[in-house]
């Protein structure tokens, strides 16, 4: 049975309904919140804002937590899985759509390729208050004890006071020992360089592996990446209005 | 052999590499520029910012136009056709690089979907003046001929400006017998209501097509949606500094 007067949560990720950050993200929500949970069957990072429309989606309701009622795996990328459970799994719009918790970090500019970061601007956009959280530590084992009370704060925070309109959370936790506190930071100005990787296959054709290095001239004290290498919490507000409003002027004095 | 004076334009798109739509804008950039084609060897729309991290990718040389000396179909997304056009495919960065046209509107929150503007986008990251061409007609035969001048004078205008840092242009033409103008505008705030066509497969189990309807309720008429109602091209800058800044204030106010 639900308890209507607690919030309802929908959890997500990008690294797949086993992965363990999610798993800790949902033992986090179900202390503030009634919990379901729609995400990935596979992993889908670096699937952006990606979505499914030359394909077919398949739902199956799962019980890897026994305290849940509504668990669902999905075919489709974390976009997907927002769209899915919004329209087909819940019978009212949530409170809060919290995804991850990423293996990994989805600061500056990662922002716009992350699976994570998508499915919650996926929930801003259908106007649902909305937090990705990710770990600077891509291992499988990595510890998210110590990050949870941050979480449960964080979480416990937006639900208290909403976000502005169009605005969704990008937290990036540092792999540390000691967290120093939170920092609301912009978006480094940060970019990857590629560096692909030719190989021939048994065939004899050549093939590629995409691998890059991440590249940050950006040294303000107010950017994410500084908060995170100086072991703080980064909190970047997101918004899916990508007009860049200053430049309408500048384009009005062409000859167009 | 290159004729060094020309700039050297990159193209690129989402509907792959012989949908009518980049044939088309192969056209006009060579009227222009020396052209390089790097695009998807299969429809890759609505893949949003997605990259091929857990796959490989092949690039294979093709000479669908006997005019180019450099014409590749990729396995990958747009972007990655981007990130490997800049990386392993051409000398120097680019003059510009543009993206399209697409088959179908990117106008308003579809900015966010469309792997054509995602191209254009990650072209922008990597600091090489892009634009992103749509033409409001999802027809395999849309009628290109009309709009043919217009992307040559936008794409000029680019070529001889050069675009504000970290802007890329979203240029959207309304399916129309008479254009009226260009207008400079902002993305409106638009969305999709999803509706799943829930399906049973032969085998007896469910499954789903992810359809929906555009809905706006933005009337603005600095808005895209207004500009091609109103059989005007829409340009919209868009940028990729995702920093929701008017937000900064509010949340160092919170209890963090």
């Amino acid at each position: 049975m639900f308890e209507m007067s607690k919030p309802l949560i929908l959890v997500t990720n990008d690294d797949g309904i086993v992965a363990p950050g999610i798993r800790a993200l949902i033992e986090v929500m179900k202390e503030i919140g009634e919990v379901v949970v729609v995400a990935p069957d596979s992993p889908q990072s670096a699937m952006g804002h990606a979505i499914t429309i030359n394909n077919t989606l398949k739902l199956e309701q799962v019980h890897l937590d026994t305290d849940l009622e509504q668990e669902f795996s999905c075919s489709g990328t974390p976009v997907d899985c927002v769209k899915i459970a919004v329209n087909e799994i819940l019978k009212r719009k949530p409170d809060l759509c919290v995804s991850g918790i990423n293996h990994g970090s989805n600061s500056s500019i990662n922002v716009i390729y992350s699976g994570t970061m998508s499915a919650a601007v996926e929930a801003g956009i259908e106007g649902i208050p909305a937090i990705g959280f990710s770990l600077l530590d891509y291992s499988w084992n990595a510890d998210f004890s110590q990050i949870k009370t941050h979480i449960k704060q964080i979480a416990s925070e937006v639900l208290k006071n909403g976000l502005p309109e169009g605005v969704i959370l990008n937290v990036n936790f540092p792999k540390t020992e000691l967290i120093k506190g939170i920092k609301i930071c912009r978006q480094a100005k940060a970019y990857w360089e590629e560096e692909f990787d030719k190989r021939i296959n048994p065939m004899g054709k050549e093939y590629y592996w995409l691998t890059g290095k991440f590249v940050n001239h950006d040294k303000g004290e107010d950017t994410d990446e500084w908060a995170l290498a100086h072991d703080y919490i980064s909190i970047v507000p997101v918004q899916f209005d990508l007009t860049a409003y200053h430049a309408i002027q500048q384009l009005n004095n062409w000859n167009l």
